[in-house]
């Protein structure tokens, strides 16, 4: 078994975009975020709607950022957090483009990179656009409670992104190249708190990243950031632990889109999460200091619990899974 | 945009295997079909576990039957019909095997060999398997109603199929290849009716097929079989108009995995659906007659309708796409 798969012909993300929330668009990284909101309803009447027509404009800018038409792109691989990824089919049906959806939770970001750089290198494809969307009210009624209850929330508790990311990955162009990618396995450390999605991930992360280090027979010091998707601020602490012991000292390097989409305050708790906000965070922030080389290789592993409220209602545990992608500017 | 990808070094399907329920074992394909169960079960205590269950034994199975072990597997490429893919989810966190989660609902099968075929042909891995489940019972109180209230199906519905597939695709070996693939886009229709879900896919079914035919300049002739996934009787029908209206007679050599399942009695209606439909039909009645050349040349091409409760309660309509795969003996 060999996990981690190297791009010979170095796809490249020629553009990207991204749409955020109200919350997300004041947070730390916000000058960063393309489209802003200023409701998260987005003029539509659901929550779910507004989720997917975030997705839908962070797809067409994205292909209109990389120079390219609707017709240059081969596939959207898209993913979100709704049942049945609505978000992304109900985006998807606004384009003239094939549709190939994945889902791996908050780790679909980086599944989604994956598949569309094997698609790119291999020459299967030209263009293709990898996007996903998380909202924080329509994940919060599906998940948990209905939000008129106004459930406490209590302090491991994360706060899913309102936003959508969206990258355009290229056989040619200028822009950060996608180098490797390591696939991550099912981890389950028998946690049992829908609150404590961190926690879930954390192993998961660990095993994920472990692996791409002994199979590339790679280091921390040769990233320039290690930056994982949602594990929050208890998460993330967790795979700092997880992988010292096993030699890896990654405290430098570390950090998290969750922790890094908010400007620290009260009630996101252990910060952000969903699956937007590992590609929020990257297709704004991460992607404009790559693009100016200020960070020369990164690996972005963004982070997924696989739950759902059936299966924790019948009283499974909540396994965690990660996909890691190098980028080099 | 191109749409169509050709695998240059055919990757090969070197071993297959089927789970299905006692109504799928006792319908027309039954004497292929590797597990049968008595009871829909299986042991477990939910219709979901029992559907993770039967995903866990295909996938087991079909890696014994290709020859090979847990550990030359690269990827597990797999999804299903269930609110986060959790049938797969929990499948997966069995094998220490990497996860990419898959959903097109009942097209997931065909786009899963298709992101299968590209990553073992493009050289980013050895052997993938790619599986896809369904089940009655945990589709219907899911999509539709509690099976409690004994609600009367209207004559326009389809009968979720009780099953499992797996398909091992190997860089080399013997067994039937894959030779090239369509990835579909996702096509609306305005059908609003959750019950009619082979009207919603047959136009989805049509573009995906016409572009085929256009793309790589052929015709219905140079196949032995056009296999849909699950249109059942009337949106077969549908099928056969749209590409009779685009010059194309299909007449004599589609088939549908939803018609082929069941034996034809009344309570299926239009016969079998759901993404475990086409997987169980393939990877048993069809693998066989491909593998002792019965069948030189086929088009798989699953159909799926991509809707999910939330979006039919907030007066979406029900988009439809498919995927299809061209194998050969």
């Amino acid at each position: 078994m060999k996990r981690t798969m190297f791009f010979k012909n170095k796809p490249t993300i020629i553009g990207v975009s991204s749409v955020a929330g109200p919350k997300e668009s004041s947070g730390s990284i916000n000058e960063y975020i393309e489209t802003k909101l200023d409701d998260d309803m987005y003029g539509e009447k659901t929550f779910e709607k507004a989720e997917s027509r975030m997705l839908f404009t962070a797809i067409k800018n994205s292909i209109i950022n990389a120079g390219k038409e609707e017709k240059d792109v081969d596939a959207l691989i898209c993913g979100d957090l709704l049942n049945q990824i609505i978000a992304s089919t109900f985006a998807a049906r606004n384009f003239n483009i094939g549709y190939l959806g994945v889902y791996n939770a908050c780790a679909t970001f980086t599944e989604a990179l994956t598949i569309g750089a094997a698609m790119v290198d291999g020459g299967y494809m030209n263009n293709v656009v990898c996007a996903t969307s998380s909202h924080f009210s329509s994940a919060e009624r599906q998940y948990r409670y209905p939000l008129e209850l106004g459930c406490t929330r209590p302090p491991q508790s994360q706060w899913t992104v309102t936003g959508a990311g969206s990258s355009v990955i290229s056989k040619s162009g200028d822009g950060p190249k996608i180098v490797c990618a390591t696939v991550g396995r099912v981890i389950d450390y028998g946690v049992t708190d829908t609150n404590n999605m961190g926690a879930a991930m954390a192993a998961g992360a660990a095993d994920t990243l472990l692996n791409h280090f002994k199979e590339i027979n790679s280091n921390p010091d040769e990233y320039d950031l290690i930056v994982t998707g949602d594990l929050g601020t208890l998460g993330s602490r967790i795979l700092k632990d997880l992988v010292w012991e096993k030699g890896y000292d990654i405290e430098k390097q570390h950090v998290d889109c969750g922790e890094l989409i908010y400007s620290i305050c009260e009630d996101e708790y252990q910060g952000g999460s969903g699956a937007g906000c590992s590609s929020v965070v990257f297709n704004s922030y991460l992607y404009s200091k790559l693009k100016n080389k200020e960070y020369k290789r990164i690996i972005l592993m963004a982070t997924g619990a696989l739950l759902s409220s059936v299966s924790a209602q019948q009283g499974e545990s909540i396994p965690g899974i990660a996909h890691a992608v190098v980028v080099e500017s």
